[in-house]
């Protein structure tokens, strides 16, 4: 039980930033990674369709044998975690209860901004946690629909990069936030550019770093750590094509060698 | 026979533009209106996804009994029109035909430029279409993966979309071509500012009203055109929410009233 791998997935690349995290943390963990790249991206469809989706990914990898699921996808952990987790029997761990919790500790002044998809922001899951844990907070959001596509484009530090940011975080930097939230796995690829935008002053909370923490949490609480001393192996899925993704992952995971294996989910 | 439907399909909203054209042309054929939005965008997928997705959707068409299959979407267009025709027995048209075709009459100087999705612009269709009927037309492509993301958002004549236009252009306007095919059903929104950017002097070529045309002809030829004197009926059907679809929907088609369905083409 304790060797058997850990199972993330996501939309499509983005949960890349979460799986380099949990690498860092947990060296000797196995990893499963699935990206649904044939109907990427998640962020502008409808619950319904990305609870289908999730379960869909879910069943492909508990028959891999995980030992728990990680959603690196804001929106998927958004409008799918509670479906997830009413149906699966491994534990299930989001990328927003960790993110929020973060927030929270992190924040100075009680003022936090979060942005992601239109499915994230739509949802109000990020203020609906923040205010759970701590209802004095105040959370300010602002859907960022471009960020995606330009980091999928590769105009990580483009001016027009910087533009787009300055256009969407124009109303939240006038809230005098101390911390944000990126919500989206995306956007810790354009993080160097936000700072700039938003300042030195305002804390970047990227989910990626604070949900690895709460994977080896709970690993270690259940008693699934692996106390293997070897090299880990990493397998990566996904729906559609493996070229692109093969490609633009080393964006995110830097040039490790990737073996990629296309899955019909919907034949399943 | 002849008051069967026209089925249109795209991989969302961008097909709409084709509608238009054929609603204004030929405002008597009644039309079935399917946009796959639970999959969408097709651009940036593979070869065997669109063939796929195109096949799912041309079956559910002619469940509904149409006796055209228009492919108002250049990358299905690009991609899955030969394995459409060889399969169907309807009459299938794509935008990509039309739009060249419409091209190589247009230009003066022979020189040619193709704006569109990756999908469109890595598959050279336009490129071969071009040279198919007439091999000395000179034909100069662009891939601009952001612009479908900016009509979307709505930023039709935001300053930062003129930016992203003036970087996208850069390269082909130095090629000295007359004529611009918009390859994609989403660019006519942003028209305005992409003719602003080429200057007047440059013929925007855009694929709907050229296909509506064709369409025209193939159902007079075959004698499919149908006769009737009174309004037609207009049916949609999406795969994911119809509420997004009904909002932008009003984008290209007007304030038309819109029946939209949601179907489940995975299940089918």
């Amino acid at each position: 039980m304790k060797d058997m791998p850990i199972g993330i997935f996501d939309s499509g690349l983005g949960g890349l930033t979460v799986m380099s995290q949990i690498m860092k943390l947990m060296p000797c963990e196995d990893i499963i990674y699935f990206g649904d790249t044939a109907r990427v991206p998640y962020g502008s469809k409808s619950q319904e369709s990305i609870i289908k989706y999730s379960m869909q990914i879910a069943s492909f990898l508990l028959e891999k044998k995980v030992k728990i699921i990680v959603v690196a996808c804001n929106t998927a952990s958004a409008l799918a975690l509670p479906s997830l987790r009413k149906k699966l029997s491994v534990p299930v761990i989001g990328v927003i209860e960790p993110g929020a919790k973060y927030a929270v500790n992190a924040t100075r002044n009680g003022r936090i901004g979060i942005i992601g998809t239109e499915g994230t922001i739509n949802s109000s899951s990020y203020v609906k946690e923040i205010k759970r844990i701590d209802i004095k907070k105040k959370a300010f959001t602002q859907a960022c629909p471009l960020f995606v596509p330009l980091v999928e484009e590769g105009w990580l530090s483009h001016p027009i990069t910087y533009l787009i940011i300055e256009e969407y975080l124009k109303a939240l930097t006038k809230k005098n936030i101390d911390t944000l939230i990126l919500g989206c796995t995306h956007y810790p690829l354009i993080k160097k550019a936000i700072q700039k935008k938003v300042g030195k002053k305002t804390e970047l909370v990227d989910s990626a770093s604070a949900t690895a923490g709460e994977v080896l949490k709970i690993l270690k609480k259940d008693g699934l750590k692996s106390e293997r001393q070897r090299k880990a192996r990493y397998q990566f899925f996904v729906s559609d094509s493996p070229k692109k993704f093969q490609h633009v992952g080393q964006r995110f995971l830097g040039k490790l060698p990737m073996w990629v294996k296309k899955i019909n989910l919907e034949e399943k």
